[in-house]
């Protein structure tokens, strides 16, 4: 039997899923490419998200009497603050998910940090309560990443991919005497891998139908459950939040409660859980790169 | 309740629904790559719109008995007058689309303006009426382009993203004296992320079947409505001309027919009626970048 | 009524088709990349074609009783003669296709002609008749090309996308005095667009199943015949040849001949046909650009 | 006939296939960028093989009463030593995967031993038998690689792609003293092809359900037992040992074991049969490349 089985849930349920809104607005082009600020339509794409999708899906998810847990860069706070607060009034957890959208990788630990601190601050700012959980801008965190999140009190993550259920995981090998709650998710549960079209932003070539996608989630859904584990949708608002699409979101939150052995929360609610397990924690040791002469060929990770 | 839901249609109508065309013959490639001229292969791809598809688009409208929008670039009215001045004979409405199929980010506004004027000029010397409506090739306009529209007289942009229904747009926030209408549009409902394919020219990596993007076509429509959208479909005559794809066009068409609580007309009719009902303008703030010492890597759009 | 409706096909059919095979093996991979001849892999993915994928489009034709066009690069006339000579020897057409599957785009016209010539000793010296048609590698030829062919003697071209049915070319502008026939094709009905794969070399991303690509072909076959169309079809022996492919091609010759209506034949036999109705030739004449400043952006087109 | 047709298998049998297993945990990703190295959430991805994955393939595997072929990068003996150790105890067969999954083109012979020799050293430090097959990271070998695989004693390679069957493979044209056996593989069969997504790291540009891989699998493995070959799947521990995915495998290995007609076993027992078949070696000539001034534009295959 792998690790991944047999995972104890609270009242006998069998599994767990959580929804979860990457509510990310222009933050991730104005990161990556100055230049969006003067980009009308790419703008535009993306307040789709803040002036439409947003209140969509708030809207399906008090339809189904669902709580999720929504990630706010920073900017987003700043920039669309009503909009943000809305979420918190009705009932969803906020998390962190940087300041204006930035991958972590190839920074300096000064640099993550400050990204980390400037988040917090946005939501201080907007008299928002500072959040537990973090997710990585494009999911990407490096190996100094779980310490400073640790440092900073936060409870969760929920950026990785190796498991299929939540984990205690160590902030460091060499003294790991804290751990955050790690809450995995997975690429194929990111509504951006079907419906991301932005031409000379993405290098992704197609649009794939929301008929196929709900398919495609419903068949990860029953099979995660069935092994016991934890399924965590990723949404965008500026993605999902269109009127075929979220039908599709609609119907999976259906399915999920149809099932009756899953327990559909908030990842706050499941990194609690697992905290009061009091597992073991994972210890991750980053590899050692075994040709040194070829260390001269790293290069920074691109965007897409 | 979202903005979106609510629009008030005419006539007790739940929706709206236009057919556009961007006609672009060898346009956008020429303004790509200038090499282009040479490219017999490439051109031939291209003016299968001009010598084979605009024609069974025409015969497809007129068959259903539906006016269409065709945003047509200067190139194409001087170089495919004929074929531009039958589509404006058989009662459509024409829209100005560049002069070369010219995307509008990184340009000064002189630039822009030059773009603007040379198309108009390429319908005045063709002896058809100025264009009431614009729209940006690929949808690329900046926070400029709308004072710039209402300047010279315009009444509709249709190039953004973040709504499913019209509204009327403020052409600057420092002072938003004039208001434009926006009919908004949307990738999927782009027959280019669905069968462009010109290998060394664009990055598409896939053709899809057009009983699929029928079906892609049906989804979307169908839920735009129930929302009470507008449902602007945009189809190329190089593209959506071949024999299999105008099925799928005219598929769609008796689709929406069918439905009779959708209002099939042309965007500047929408226009008309957008404008009639004195909405509020949106006003667009263009984002203040967070990172000054980023924007140095600020970099021109590629073009796919 | 477009052009391309009531081509007069002979003997009452209403549309013709015509399978054609590009056997490349390994020459466009050499041209592309010469570090390619020591990549073994790569060679022995397109070896697949004259080792094995050749010979099963063979029996398939052989078990339908047609006769198809192959378009086969000089430098597979060098290293793989017997396979090219039974080709020949069971009744088929044999096309120029390039000596190592260069595509003509920026090159000067001594340049293409080389290659040309190249192309012809190679049949000459296995002993093969002289080609009558031809079709640019990557279907990539230039406005200089059509003379070039006219002067060598070629009765038709199969490698332009801008009509459903074959027509006269008048080989160029200024004299228009020589016409070849011109066959067009269309990226959709080449196997190439649903099946390339070779990770490093095509940008390609996915791999569609025979069956969905089967499910194409029918439909664009049926469009296409319905309107009175030429339905050309392009496979690889690399590509279809593989077990599960040609199936799709077998079962697509069968709905072809099920239908009657089609005349299933060469090339060679439609461009006669064609040559026979003394139709008035299509000038083409290239594009001057409007932007001369623009022109110093000009760039080779890459291969993919 | 084709030579693939007719192929002797023993026991009656009709056709062969092959569950291979290619367990590269991060070594990949460690080659392609060093910078990986810091890089959680792409270590976590790749980590979910030896996490997860790799059991669940073995429980599938045991479930079904099968036994695969794994090919393991020596790092990853090194690192995960008690993964492979298990997949050896448990009655599989290992191979040969390079150190750091080094793809083998443009490199020196020198190197591309060194490369060999450490993967070898990798299994003789854990404890584990010497591999008697080969598999080149990325399928990439060159015309070198035969030759040294047959001087360190391997019976078989698994990485070329030119037919549908085994067969036996001279190591060099000038000397054929030595052949091994080769074992052809095929993209289609590799869930890479539909599962791999990795933004910044694969151009790949879609994830393909589960259920859809199952139907492209089960309509390859029919074609190539129909005429007689042999059906190598190649997945990853990573991709499929995910909950959903999982289920395609262990569907597909029921479909093969209820045709009864198909030899299920691992790589290392039909190279035997192969070897002792005594066959006439295949000899492979690199191509000369037939336009020496093009041989600068020669340049390295990118990883991707």
């Amino acid at each position: 039997m792998t690790a991944n089985e047999g995972f104890p849930w609270p009242d006998g349920k069998r599994a767990a899923a959580a929804i979860t809104v990457d509510f990310d607005a222009e933050s991730a082009m104005l990161f990556e490419n100055p230049a969006s600020v003067d980009y009308l339509n790419l703008m535009s794409l993306q307040w789709y998200g803040p002036r439409v999708g947003i209140f969509r899906i708030l809207r399906v998810l008090e339809g189904r009497g669902v709580r999720g847990t929504f990630f706010v860069p920073g900017f987003t706070v700043d920039r669309w603050t009503d909009a943000v607060r809305r979420v918190h009034a009705e009932g969803h957890e906020l998390g962190h998910h940087g300041y204006l959208h930035e991958p972590l990788y190839d920074l300096d630990e000064r640099t993550e940090e400050e990204y980390l601190t400037r988040g917090l601050e946005a939501f201080a700012k907007a008299g928002l309560p500072a959040p537990r959980g973090f997710r990585a801008p494009k999911f990407r965190l490096t190996f100094k990443t779980p310490a400073l999140l640790a440092r900073h009190g936060f409870r969760y993550d929920s950026s990785l991919m190796d498991s299929d259920h939540p984990y205690a995981l160590a902030v460091g090998p060499p003294a790991p005497a804290a751990t955050i709650i790690e809450l995995p998710v997975h690429w194929p549960l990111d509504d951006w891998a079907y419906y991301a079209f932005a031409p000379g932003f993405t290098p992704l070539s197609t649009i794939q139908r929301p008929e196929s996608v709900l398919a495609a989630w419903v068949e990860e859904l029953d099979a995660i459950a069935d092994v016991g584990g934890c399924f965590v949708l990723t949404i965008h608002p500026f993605l999902s939040g269109r009127p075929a699409r979220i039908r599709a979101v609609d119907r999976l939150i259906a399915h999920i409660q149809a099932r009756e052995d899953i327990w559909l929360t908030t990842l706050g609610e499941i990194a609690d859980h697992t905290a009061s397990l009091e597992l073991d924690p994972v210890v991750n040791v980053a590899p050692v790169h075994p040709y040194p002469d070829r260390l001269e060929t790293a290069r920074p990770a691109t965007f897409t």
